[in-house]
């Protein structure tokens, strides 16, 4: 029952496609930060690149390539901007592919708004969805309010408040991680 | 300050495009049972119809038809199926083309499950969103719980305890519906 | 078919017990701005003062003077804080002791924390539960974030910002309170 | 890094004082599984029970008792009613009084309602609080529905497919209790 000393795989899912998304700088920001942790190995999964449909929804629809990480996933970091108080329907449609790729592991959320309240609202209502897949959320968001100011043109973080905030969620989503890996490993399902 | 005699204009939208879908037997249904009303004009609304992006999201996408059409209506009928206790991505992406165009309208809500909780959470993630973008939803949903046993093969209803129901649903979103034309109409904004 | 000229009875609901709650100041200043405008007839209810118990709950605890308030009002205010994502437990426990008096009436929430995103969960919380009770909400809400900052120790308004944000919520309350009035009094139920 | 072999600590909190609740029988059935269960210790906290207020709210307000039981759990099940599409007043009254005290443990939701949703709305409101508290909660609800059919006068069950849905519920608590005990004893924060 030792613990596994491999890399836990945490890749980050950009969850807007939307075309002047500010959330690609807090996606890159928040990958060179886990790059920088070698418990961690990392990728960007955008939702722009997935092989999705628009005449269907579901595990029917399965980007193999998108499943094929799901199920070699440890964790997973979602950065996503909040639409309307809820998440980008790009965002669903793509997590909508998979379901027991999901199961008992961990994931993290990042909120994104152009104005104050930093996606406060859609990791409300992504809290909801992660679960019924099966994944376990942490309690240690990272919220980007006022996106606009956080990061320079150049998608250069310029608000280094984020640096602590995003290493104090980095460490809850490692553990939960690592938690869960020691138990879907070591602590049979009854 | 007469109330207006022309017949409400609610299109019913379809909110899936999933390939097998069931609820387009309910939204037929539906739609079939507001066209016997004298008071309401109506149409289907396909998420599956609409000219969508996978590469852009919100505003910037607006599908012109689909705007045309919010901003003629009086009010909505929204059939959504519930998937992993959220909301389809494709009919978020529909409803986030647009926002000017939905102030102060009616909005009722028909949930559809293949189990027995006839769509419950969907329905609470959309009042959010609804609300958002500026609607007015009606608190007198339809469940179609396990929508497999309420259709026979060719869409035809079998459970006739739904008719009872849509009426109700109709009555509230009628009655909101013409209550909100009314105030914008006839009642200024301050 | 006139509309009445009554002024609107719209209480403010304060949803808190809490000893030492910030939240009365909120609910002080938005009465002070209420009682302003001659459109409008206000008064406090304060969850401290209902008589409710700790070991019942619904509408067989209903205390019959707030009760007596709900069927008087037009419309209503809620000013709650926010706990642990989720509204005060006793602003549910007087919420629940009535129903029917709520039916078509408008409502408009007000949140308040200590941190950043100003009530902005328990807002969305209760969009849901008023909903349900035949409440409709208004889509204009006031959020006061890091309310120690944005009154003085002795409950007067430091930040003016706020000024604008109440006047805009009203608007909107009052246009929502006066439509569904007239909807009550002329367009009758299906 | 070996995994305790204590039973694991995981009280029975029924959210509901309200008279004539039938969510007592609910907990009573859920409690007797678990004694069945040799890795599993027990124990009924009623909200009615608690030493609470009227006149205050949160941490500031803790019931030591409760807060001691907290603090020795493993994990928590939560036996409540939908009120509203809520969660009733006063089990959030008492979820509020502790924070720390819960934190990397696991909670399991139970349903219950007079209707056909089995509480399926107050549970997702319940994911996002929980959540907020630090607990971990887990996939695999229990949901009650037309719970006035399946307990007798004397709240005996009547309903036998509640003993298998249960079995799983508790499979999934058990695990799920077990690998975050693991995790808080043998793999250090970051």
């Amino acid at each position: 029952m030792a613990e596994s000393t491999n890399p836990l795989f945490i890749p980050v899912i950009l969850g807007t496609a939307r075309q002047g998304r500010q959330s690609e700088h807090v996606a890159n920001f928040l990958l060179s930060e886990m790059k920088k942790r070698p418990e961690i190995e990392t990728e960007l999964i955008d939702v722009r690149q997935l092989k999705m449909r628009l005449d269907d929804a579901g595990e029917e629809m399965k980007d193999p390539e998108f499943a094929k990480k799901m199920t070699r996933a440890d964790g997973l970091a979602i950065v996503t901007p909040e639409y309307n108080h809820g998440y980008p329907g790009l965002l669903k449609h793509a997590l909508d592919m998979c379901l027991e790729e999901y199961i008992h592991k961990a994931v993290g959320l990042v909120g994104v708004s152009a104005g104050p309240f930093g996606g406060s609202r859609v990791i409300e209502q992504l809290v909801q969805v992660v679960r019924e897949l099966g994944l376990t959320v942490t309690f240690t968001d990272v919220n980007f309010s006022r996106v606009g100011d956080a990061f320079d043109d150049q998608g250069m973080l310029k608000d280094e408040k984020y640096v602590g905030r995003v290493a104090k969620f980095l460490n809850e989503l490692v553990w939960m991680t690592r938690v869960l890996r020691h138990g879907r490993e070591n602590i049979p399902p009854l």
